[in-house]
């Protein structure tokens, strides 16, 4: 079990109808001008937009407000908010959404500092410095709410990146379920998926840190479970209370404690499948090529691997538990193809470019095109 | 699943010969010169004196030490350092031990600011301040390393009450669990049971919790099977590393997010028994009192009950997982019975008595005198 630093500062206020703690836990730290960020408009369906203002209003927080974040967020949303918050005073950023809105808050709080906040996702510089973070997290999936990641996509570069700073942990977050109540059940499994991914990216490097991997087993198991019960009754509060709780841990250093840096392969091919392909959500990515990771990867650490199909999915073998997850996410109406994303063969060669512009891939294995390649061919 | 909130600003370093970062930890929150507090001298045996001070002296830390720290810590120990640094300018608190050298640095941290600690605990008042606090944990068992909780026994009253607060949490707490590799058995056993014990304390009352009861199963067998390999195998790293771990998580917030305060009655009629009888470790009357309470409680909340019994000792009977969690007590040469403890019949009523002095106990039966009677009882 190597050494490990856990620490994570964030303050997490979770339940129903938390929302309305917002404007008090700002006032409390101080904070007098902010600046909100939200996506296409769904938080004034369904309420939240109304309860947020009015905790603002009533703990006399001012606010200046920017809409308009999408999925799988761009850098030019982020250059244009910051150019039009240039010279004004703000203390705060609060993001009001899932983890694209986060994710852009994150960079806008630590761009407001810089000259270009690419130049961080690019490795050139270190983040020393962000304006604090806040967050209302509208739908459980990337665990941003409660870590120090946030993710981009240069669409220039057609790089979808992130940057990892101490100063990027949010000050507070408010986890309300009750809000993701009205989730479309496509972004319910896209978020469980994201989720599950998270945990696995740590977890098959594990060998000897037994705690850790059983909470990310119990984890695993928490989060398929609920969305199970969610696809017969979206309504069902315990099953959003607790896939939402188990999303957050999924990754805030709980589910990594001791396995280093994880893997990460998957995710970033799927960064690069997505910055090519715009419009694959992450969660519907990650479902197509983790298992074809799986696959390929299973004779690096075959104890670990056989460990995940005996305690996650019942099974002693890893290709059928491979195939039991499958059967799953199609049970949950997603993809598990790279056919069914109408992504062709002959993009593999550039996705597998793209994935190793970051540099080195890889943890028990450094990644090579080929090895991408092959990935990619498992999951056609 | 109630409203709750997590938030634990400890920063853990852990592993394998980490206890020379402590200098440097120290001095990059500006820290000059500390109170290093420590226990019956162990540390100076197993080489964590050495290791400590050449840290503070590469660094440049100033220190005062006091020794002398027993196991179930006592108030008069606490007003004795506290009258000896009396007008000394110290700006921070270094434990270097167990739950008892850390429980009684965080009375000093908050006394140091106060007339009479002790008004804390009897809650008169509340701590609104603190000397930082740092720690180099030696045995894993109460968690304080990475909580707001300190327990001392006040011996004029025969009271072994606990102070919890914000300010208590340790800045810094870094685990080594190489020096835990020359701890006595019995006191590896003793850590273990107080660990599993805080666990329960919260999943007992849980219902629709699923995620952190997940984790807490998870972390409860952890437990159990560390230490039956480090029974066999006292120099298992792996086994210590993992133990360690999950002692930490058993009371840092994670065991009870959700459960609102858990029910504690089977530490508070530990308290009130091990403030009566000092030389009864709090473990091993953990391990007597525990498994008495189960069964007078298991009608109350049967699920859950019935849930422990299946997913941790694999039975479907309550009494049944209680006498293998016995069993499995008895197997390390751990007392199971207030006989074994030399606590006669006739102090029953005295130890109930006491347990009630504190207040309001029991989360979902309010305890009564007569209620602590019949576990005792089924203690006996």
């Amino acid at each position: 079990m190597p050494e490990f630093i856990f620490h994570n500062p964030t303050r997490i206020v979770f339940g129903k109808d938390t929302i309305k703690y917002i404007g008090a836990e700002l006032k409390r730290d101080g904070r007098k001008k902010i600046l909100l960020l939200a996506g296409g408009g769904s938080i004034k369906d369904n309420g939240v937009y109304e309860k947020v203002t009015k905790s603002l209003k009533d703990n006399n927080i001012e606010w200046i407000e920017h809409w308009g974040i999408r999925p799988n967020p761009v850098l030019s949303k982020a250059y244009e908010i910051l150019q039009s918050i240039k010279g004004k005073e703000i203390d705060a950023c609060l993001a009001v959404g899932g983890g694209s809105v986060i994710d852009t808050a994150k960079s806008i709080a630590a761009g407001y500092y810089l000259n270009d906040i690419w130049d961080a996702y690019d490795r050139k510089i270190e983040i020393l410095r962000a304006l604090p973070i806040y967050t209302i997290l509208t739908i459980s999936a990337t665990g941003s709410e409660m870590n120090q990641f946030a993710v981009l996509t240069n669409e220039s570069l057609k790089r979808k990146w992130n940057i990892a700073s101490d100063f990027l942990y949010p000050r507070v977050s408010i986890i309300d379920p009750l809000v993701q109540m009205s989730l479309p059940w496509t972004q319910t499994v896209n978020g469980a998926i994201d989720a599950v991914a998270h945990i696995m990216e740590y977890y098959f490097t594990g060998t000897s840190e037994l705690t850790t991997m059983s909470i990310d087993e119990a984890l695993m198991k928490s989060i398929i479970a609920m969305t199970d019960r969610l696809m017969s009754s979206p309504n069902d509060y315990t099953a959003r209370a607790n896939l939402a709780w188990s999303a957050t841990l999924a990754l805030n250093g709980l589910s990594g404690a001791g396995l280093k840096d994880g893997d990460w392969t998957s995710h970033w091919i799927e960064h690069a499948l997505s910055a090519n392909y715009p419009d694959i959500a992450h969660g519907a990515g990650l479902g197509v090529i983790f298992p074809a990771w799986i696959k390929y990867m299973k004779s690096y650490n075959v104890v670990t691997f056989s460990t995940w199909a005996k305690n996650v999915w019942g099974t002693i073998d890893v290709d059928e538990a491979v195939n039991k997850m499958k059967e799953k996410i199609k049970k949950w109406g997603h993809p598990v193809s790279l056919e069914e994303l109408a992504v062709p063969e002959n993009m593999f060669e550039q996705i597998a470019l793209n994935t190793l512009e970051i540099g080195h891939v890889g943890a028990f294995k450094e990644m090579e095109k080929e090895d991408i390649i092959s990935i990619l061919k498992l999951a056609a």
